[in-house]
């Protein structure tokens, strides 16, 4: 896995969790139990099947809380877990572990979801050239980690925000006055390093769009045959990317028909965590 | 629905998505597109049943775009909503109500996803005096969202963090020397407005609770004729929680051994988010 | 001292303190007079009797100023200290020291303040089984910070926020339409980890509290005399706390009568800093 | 008073001190009691005499909480108020005025202490041509709202932090060579719109003061014969500064030595709050 | 001028501007001689030729201090500008305009300086068929706002981060092995919505980049000659950009190459503030 | 160099720099090229002569972005730097020197453009008694940073913000009713440690003041003969500033008057950044 997390935004993402359990008081359940002094290991195992995903971000968990934890990942995000198989291994002083874990947790569960999902997508469409994209749909304040997640899943990922590419959309086109008066207006905004890619919902309108050139056309809602036909429409001058209802069971016709890339806000915006867990000795 | 989301949660919450989404070039496709003068108007409907929440958040997201947008309720979060039916109305700039849409449609799916999925929890137990509630496996950074939208949808809240209730787990228990010198070390320890809660795994292990006294008992994965004896034993003298692979499927039988409580993580770890969808007509 | 202070409030408490008195430039005076090579080794010591609370916070702020700091604490927190005695040792670069001085001498002051004011309520009424509590009156943005304090020495918490428990006043008995209502509004409202505590000003009130139940009374403004009535009729079935007009004249009275607790808003609102001082040698 | 307090510095604190309390849950008591649409008159009144100080942080919690709120001063900051007396009117939605109640006396309190104690020193020397001023003893994170209580009370300001006035004291001197060095070298050192002021113990270190030239001498520890002395020897030339050890009982005596100023931490470190109430009516 | 600034940078931005002028004290002098109640009017008004940009912060700056000033600019950012034309007009409390001048003009008179040198550039090259564009060399914190005064006076944008758009350098060639090999590796790395350019030295890279293919190339520190031939070779496949030591005296002969932009670090560098200045009646 | 930088304000400078630089997304070109596990070894040399200033900046710069980069300053900020010379060297992970190369970079260019310009000034006028002052006219958010590189490069500095120090201007003294009620004003406003400056056009306008007294006289847009009467005229008795349309040109004649200072505002608001790079071999 090359795609880094900045640290920056581990620290901010983990500290700003922490704060949202620890509340005003701290963890008065491990105060009044555990002693101060006492030293714990700790794993944290997998329940469940899936790709790992926000392992830097746990580690920054139990780190925040008292420097003298050691973290040790057992794998690296993007690796495939089995029932059981240990991720991390744990050792320092018991109050920091277990006021830490459910943060860790939490990340950790939440991202490894996302991976997990996006990565039984992309099995099913393996045998294709096509590869499986997030949206914009995700979890505010998460972006960054649920799309570095979509990565660690083996997923691609679509523009970041509203501001690193153009992508217009039936509104923006009717406004614009058609698909050319669209395109012209954004290209003629963006600088040149801003793609621009445009939805159509008809082989009309990707004809327009061919005539006039982008950068992406997002076939939104097109069966299988009419995404065949738009693809030997674009002949590879543009990426062409399918969108609209997509689901395990419908996405390898879809990958079939030649597009190069399936965008999926399920992925984001309905994965379920993965069930991971903190298995914990304290001494 | 009486219970209010503080203002000022809601208004850092939205402001760091809309950060997070415009990024430093802002909304490019539709200021290279739309007018600055344009107006729109539009709704958010939904595009399939469920239980509404969020809706404050979407007002916010909308209303820090551009202090010009009305945005009108056509319902209450905690409604019942039908795919089609109109969920609010949004008036003002165009730019701003595109630009906002997806940080406002962001939170509102995901809240009420975990509202809709409780709900469909809360309806298989209505028959029961027991309510389905909440854990700390929430969405880091969302937890008081996530919390209101599980009220929302008919369930109840577990403690918000680590701070305002104790809860001894079976580490605590271990550490303190069994679950006697634990609840008396927790007791000991809080104020006399922080409840004790502790888990318990077998019947031996809440008698020596009732014994010693709690304002509620965990009964970790029992199955239902555990829970029905567990039941009995309390008789009443203190809050009855279930938990541990609580399914749609299982939460009927366990809500009708008696117990006051059956917590489930996967209201706010494995919900998905509630289709909602904005249609704007722009002038 | 088993209450830990959440490392994370500390940093941002410490850091905000040091930049309110660093301002834009700076501690000109040292930099002007201080070699930036200059060591030294400090001490801070008790000017006056009391108990010592805010080590972590001091400590914080020698090591924010510069990482090459020792700091040493020859006490803990919640220690007695006579005059003149050495509370810790401090050793590293001279600048640091005395541009951090202030702030950690500042939040050492106030909150060793609180903590000496608890201990001289607290010794008042050792002869009881009553314990004196703080309140919500405290200086804002250091509430967590005061009520660890109010604990070092010897008292008890009160709730820290608006959240953590219901406390059902006068107004709120008034609107809901009784004492009654207004329980039974709370119990329905709040989660089963959520405490409910009602004042009452009466014995009627308190017989109506009694038959509808609730977590804790607050006996408000009852004479002695009443407060003995008042308890025999909770007959440990509900926590007793009195308040108002609590002074160290009359608080070992009203802990005689068998309340469980006294609340003292002057704990945290009206504590005088505890004088400690910093003596320094420069090399 | 024509001493403004920065409206960016106002919002900031008081909405950090309505989280404090608000937690993530918000006042759960008056959620569940209170009806959404219940509307509240209410007074803010003194319970004992002093001087307010404070307005403008009250009006704001109120308004944070609900804009709809409508504040009215019934007096300004720096106004001497009589027990009972009423010193706003607060009328809107009764849920915001009883959840920002605590936030509104907490800071009107703790500054109406601080201004009520600095003109009961300065009642003392009304008699002189001397000032009492304030010190860097202050409550972290509120210096600059006592320091205004300061004025609001009569009173004078010393610096505001370390970096807008260097104040010379015996470390600085005493690294530095003696105190003609260290004047010196501040004067070379700060920026020619920033006063230098120097401590000083003895008469001889005050004629080595008055040879080298400063803005301000901070007389220490001195007897008034020797302050007499101290104020023949400046004739004028400095600003005469007393300070240690000062009390109500003996400040006019140093008052009355001819001292510009005297300053005394305890204005700001160990002021009592000011009892203040808010008398409510819903409807 | 179609390019929006985000309300919200804009609100943190001069937020953080006037916290840093207003420090803890607030404008003492204003405070001091001009009456609460005074009323003023002013202008802002160019002293020397360029081009307007940074009213909305303007705007901005002085309704922050007082949300009843009245700002009602008199041309929009973009505009060309002659020595002594008024560029906005602001009416309201004397105190507030003072107070936040210094604010609005540094933002103002930096930005109009930006747009300034750009529109100088600009006009250089106005007869041929290139832009200017910047580049990250933006003083920090400011970038948005310096992107943005470059569009006012007519330049192009190049990418606003690292993460926005690959640009592969020197650096990155020779550890990736290779025009070739780096240009594979960051196509394969980032997402269908990111565009990959990569720097060139020599006529012999650029033909390795066109056999491999790239979003745009960057022509670095090439002869206008060499520039041509690239030109030449690149026959519209890629932008062209060429950048180095470019210069208002030799950028003409650059932009007459053919080249699609020409980048100028000194347009955000090295720009001077615009001289602007805002006179005012006070009554 | 005695004049420290904050710790504090550089890491949130340097940090808010990176997040900018950084996005989302965070360096994708490096990502793609550089192996996690590559080093580097890297210097900073200037291109063109100057003075430095910033290092502590840089050095913060690539330290957040990862803990092992190693970073040796091998001059001071304030030193002379000839072109070639090399002014810091590092070595550590090659993806973190990379990222981190243009906040370090932006930050020392800006500083050693206006240490260098102030050199310059200073240079000037070495033969004289004067020296060369900033003003309020720097970028906003980098004022303690911009006011430090005036003193690197051997300047003097104004004030740091509206609350250290009065400067009395013409609007104020118009509405103050004159030079003398505008004084006293300022003087009964101010604390002790607080100086007063006042602007003045004619030399009756200095009369007035030298009879009230200030600490301070600016005297604006005078010619060098009546700088050299106002001098006379206040006979040492006040600070002579001098402003008002400084060049490098006319800066020496002003000096020659005698004047103390001469603030210049294009000496943060106009200087152009010094050229300096990272030169970088990675292994």
């Amino acid at each position: 896995m090359t795609f880094d997390l900045s640290p920056l935004l581990i620290e901010d993402a983990v500290r700003a969790a922490l704060a949202e359990d620890l509340g005003r008081a701290g963890d008065v359940t491990t105060q009044a139990t555990i002693p101060a002094t006492a030293s714990a290991r700790a794993v944290i195992a997998a329940r469940e099947a899936g790709v790992v995903a926000g392992l830097p971000l746990a580690r920054a968990a139990f780190l925040q809380m008292d420097q003298r934890v050691a973290f040790e990942g057992w794998m690296e995000d993007g690796a495939k877990v089995a029932p059981g198989e240990i991720v991390a291994r744990i050792e320092g002083p018991a109050r920091a572990i277990l006021s830490a874990e459910r943060v860790a947790l939490n990340y950790m569960g939440r991202l490894s979801g996302v991976a997990s999902l996006t990565a039984a997508y992309a099995a099913r469409i393996a045998h294709t050239g096509a590869k499986v994209c997030d949206t914009r749909k995700t979890t505010p304040l998460l972006r960054a980690f649920e799309k570095y997640a979509v990565r660690c899943g083996g997923g691609a990922n679509h523009r970041f925000g509203l501001d690193d590419a153009a992508l217009i959309k039936d509104n923006h086109i009717a406004v614009a006055g058609g698909v050319v008066p669209a395109l012209r207006a954004a290209k003629a905004f963006v600088g040149h390093l801003v793609k621009v890619e445009i939805e159509v919902d008809t082989l009309e309108q990707l004809g327009e769009v061919l005539a006039e050139g982008a950068d992406a056309v997002l076939l939104d809602n097109m069966r299988p045959d009419e995404l065949r036909k738009a693809v030997e429409m674009v002949a590879g001058r543009m990426v062409c990317e399918a969108s609209g209802g997509v689901t395990l069971e419908t996405i390898a016709a879809i990958a079939e028909t030649g597009v190069d890339l399936i965008s999926v806000g399920a992925l984001t915006h309905s994965a379920r965590a993965l069930d991971l867990g903190l298995d914990i000795e304290i001494s």
